[in-house]
């Protein structure tokens, strides 16, 4: 009787639930591979990976799904209903999936798993001849895959789409040639005022773990991450991930000379957290109940790590709390740690990089892997390349390859189009910060400590929503315009006005 | 072309791997739950569960199964092979599975879920009245599933096997008569002796967690469990559990008050890990890729513990270490403090018993859930049972039920017919060392340091042969004859007359 009166969205979404409720183990798979799972146990983890993954293929490609994904959308759902963008996204999925053939999707794993260990050795040994001719053929892959998927204007575009649904090239790059001549501007600025002496003091001294690992907690408490609902743990490479609804896990990092580095790390990856325990929990399981693109992603890490975490009312109130917790800070004002914690000057590693010259490394690798995927560079002209662009725009050369095109993993385990979505992370950031600004006095609530309101207006019109609108919608809707690089200059501006004007 | 010369069995095989490559990662999500899991997650942790669950239901169910496994047993595999025995265990899950109505197994597990919290709370307040009446509901659950399983002499049977495949309530009782007869005859030696004054020093002392941990490393390593392999955390209730092959991890707890508490833990999981560590790699997946039953595994984690671990050798070499890391034990001399770890005396909770008494904690146990099970005992009548039967074996009776028959969690979440497995673990280490005794010089082994000789027999012996022979075959296999229990009885006289002789 009870199956009688479902309606096939109803069954295909439970499915989808019950599915989704396997595969996402896949997190805390990572999560333990990353945090506590020994040696030895590589191959086994790497099984149960691949198990899961063919799993979920074996789902979206399988003739129930497909039948009950049409049946479900000639039930005619009221267009931005939760169902028809449950079907939406579904349907892009499984779209996604079947346009690329199988054993292309296989070989692309196969050589990208190989090369990232190649990619390791001629990072360590700076020898771009080492992995040049893997990354050659991984660059023809993707050429490949961008046949499949489809595009309308340049191949580069099926690919940016896998990270950032709905974005174009040809988007990209108007948005990054104002953000480049504008930040070009102000990096040169900044180097005169570097030039006549303007230069923050470096912060020294012996941090041990123990106390920064209690400040970052204290931190997190202050701020409003659940730690019911989540963990901090240390890694490597930080990073933050939902296991499931009530389970938000973050990672971060500990360096005992300095004090700096771990913090801002701990409030990028909350910043991803709280916008992860923000969805509904009530539609895990379901396509909208994912958090939106890498981008809008991205601009809640960078809010808080940057827009509020580098604020001088941030650490008007938090720094004298953290000189308690380490007394040698006394010899150091506020106005200069704030100085120190805002440093701009060109350098050569993206993820060692300040606020400003962060994008130009960005819109650098965006330039030049579009490039390659449009069939315009090729590989073997890479470093030089990279190399000659850094000049430009940077105004110095990477003296070895792996502070220059060795330097990330992404190219080199086929993540092609990934690149742009950082920036925009930014942009996004900076646009949340003047729109929030209308309704919210910022300052004074970080000041306050009030950390609230300012979580509460990200939560009413970005977490809550999870994948309920296209991403760009959801900017629209939360910001009332497109990504629009303005507002990031201007808030750039405003900081190299306040510390090298 | 591939397919056309695959054998059912290799179809069905590749198959069962895969599936339990997806059903394994139930470990990981268990390890998780039990030492790092957020409090908020325990709800969308049990969607998880509950799917993994179905999964592993459906594909044993499914007409491909069946007709997979029929088709594969037709291909005629030689009694006693790696594919046979797969086949067998194969069969014996799905007799198993389809035997007993899903209904009634749903029931089963909605009814324990809920009688567990109310037992805590029973527990706590010392009041059987609240959770009584449940138990009263799961007893006549587990008797129906024993009715649908089927038996040959008695329902009780029906449910042991789940636990201890082909052992019989019959052959229980008569390895617990000789068992309980020559235990009560020592612990009335042992009374005798206490009386008279010989009864050890208690070891006082502050005992710093990290430093306990530390030593338990240094343990673990000494005597061969793989670090690379595994890991050593901390929680409340220790266990061991493999995640996959090159993954098996332990817990532990730390008491700053008692130093000897933790190491038993320790050395009890290691031994459980141990085992776990020596199933061949190779047969990940496939059903004689498991340990084998409960009562062998037992056997292995309290060789270690007991055998090994509280044997006069086992201190001769670590006690010095024990007092380097612990000065304030200079004060206790290792006679002193191996008199103390082998305490025996009769008391209330099973999981604090010596090694003499805890027999009889079980085989009590055993005698009163055979009699629910059979219909021979009311759950009315059971707290007033448990406490007679305490008086009868060990001459006091409980003051609380918390310390009587509301100890255990075991009948509260529906496990009846496990106790006895404790006791045949005991039973079976004692034999093993009978055995090994033959090829190898155990305590000069101990005392040198030699811990492989000991380990590469139970290796070659037992843990190789994962779930290639029916566990009572295993124990004839490695010892030449069936659970025995003069061997543990011999161990407990020794031992009572090394230290109340």
């Amino acid at each position: 009787m009870e199956t009688l009166t479902k309606s096939a969205y109803e069954e295909l979404i439970e499915e989808v639930r019950r599915v989704h409720h396997i595969t996402s183990v896949r997190s805390l798979l990572g999560w333990d591979q990353r945090t506590h799972m020994p040696r030895k146990a590589v191959k086994f983890r790497a099984m149960q990976y691949a198990a899961l993954t063919e799993y979920a293929y074996n789902f979206i490609t399988s003739d129930r799904f497909v039948s009950l994904l049409e049946r479900a959308e000639s039930e005619g759902y009221a267009e931005g209903s939760r169902e028809s963008m449950n079907l939406y996204w579904l349907r892009r999925t499984y779209e996604k999936t079947v346009k690329v053939p199988l054993d292309l999707t296989l070989r692309l794993i196969r050589k990208t798993t190989e090369t990232e260990v190649i990619w390791r050795e001629a990072k360590a040994k700076d020898r771009p001849d080492l992995v040049l001719p893997h990354l050659k053929e991984i660059v023809e892959l993707e050429r490949e895959k961008a046949a499949y998927l489809g595009y309308e204007s340049e191949p580069y575009d099926a690919l940016l789409d896998g990270y950032e649904p709905g974005l174009k090239a040809e988007h990209v790059e108007r948005t990054f040639s104002l953000l480049k001549e504008e930040t070009v501007k102000l990096l040169n600025r900044v180097k005169e005022a570097r030039e006549s002496g303007r230069v923050p003091e470096t912060i020294r001294g012996r941090f041990p773990v123990e106390d920064q690992r209690r400040f970052h907690l204290f931190l997190l408490r202050s701020i409003g991450y659940d730690l019911e609902a989540g963990r901090l743990d240390e890694t490597t490479h930080p990073f933050a991930v939902r296991i499931t609804p009530g389970d938000v896990r973050i990672t971060t990092r500990y360096k005992e000379d300095d004090v700096t580095d771990g913090i801002f790390s701990t409030l990028h990856e909350m910043g991803h957290a709280l916008y992860e325990m923000g969805v509904p929990e009530e539609w895990f399981g379901e396509p909208v109940g994912s958090t939106s693109s890498l981008s809008v992603h991205e601009s809640q890490s960078r809010f808080w790590e940057n827009v509020i975490g580098r604020s001088p009312e941030f650490w008007e109130r938090f720094y004298p709390y953290l000189q308690a917790f380490f007394p040698s800070l006394y010899d150091v004002s506020v106005e200069g740690f704030l100085f120190a914690v805002n440093d701009m000057k060109p350098s050569f590693i993206r993820i060692e990089a300040d606020e400003l010259t962060y994008n130009l490394h960005i819109i650098l690798r965006f330039e030049l892997e579009r490039d390659l995927i449009n069939g315009r560079l090729n590989v073997e002209d890479l470093p030089e390349a990279w190399n000659q662009k850094f000049r430009e725009m940077f105004g110095i050369t990477p003296p070895t390859y792996r502070q220059g095109f060795l330097q990330d993993i992404h190219w080199f385990s086929g993540s092609f189009g990934y690149f742009p979505t950082y920036a925009f992370g930014n942009v996004i950031a900076a646009q949340i910060r003047n729109s929030m600004g209308k309704d919210v006095d910022i300052p004074s609530a970080v000041r306050s400590g009030d950390f609230g309101v300012i979580l509460g207006w990200l939560r009413e019109k970005i977490h809550r929503h999870g994948s309920l609108y296209r991403p760009m919608d959801l900017v629209r809707r939360a910001t009332g315009e497109d990504p629009n690089p303005a507002y990031l200059v201007d808030y750039l501006r405003e900081k190299v006005e306040r510390f090298y004007g």
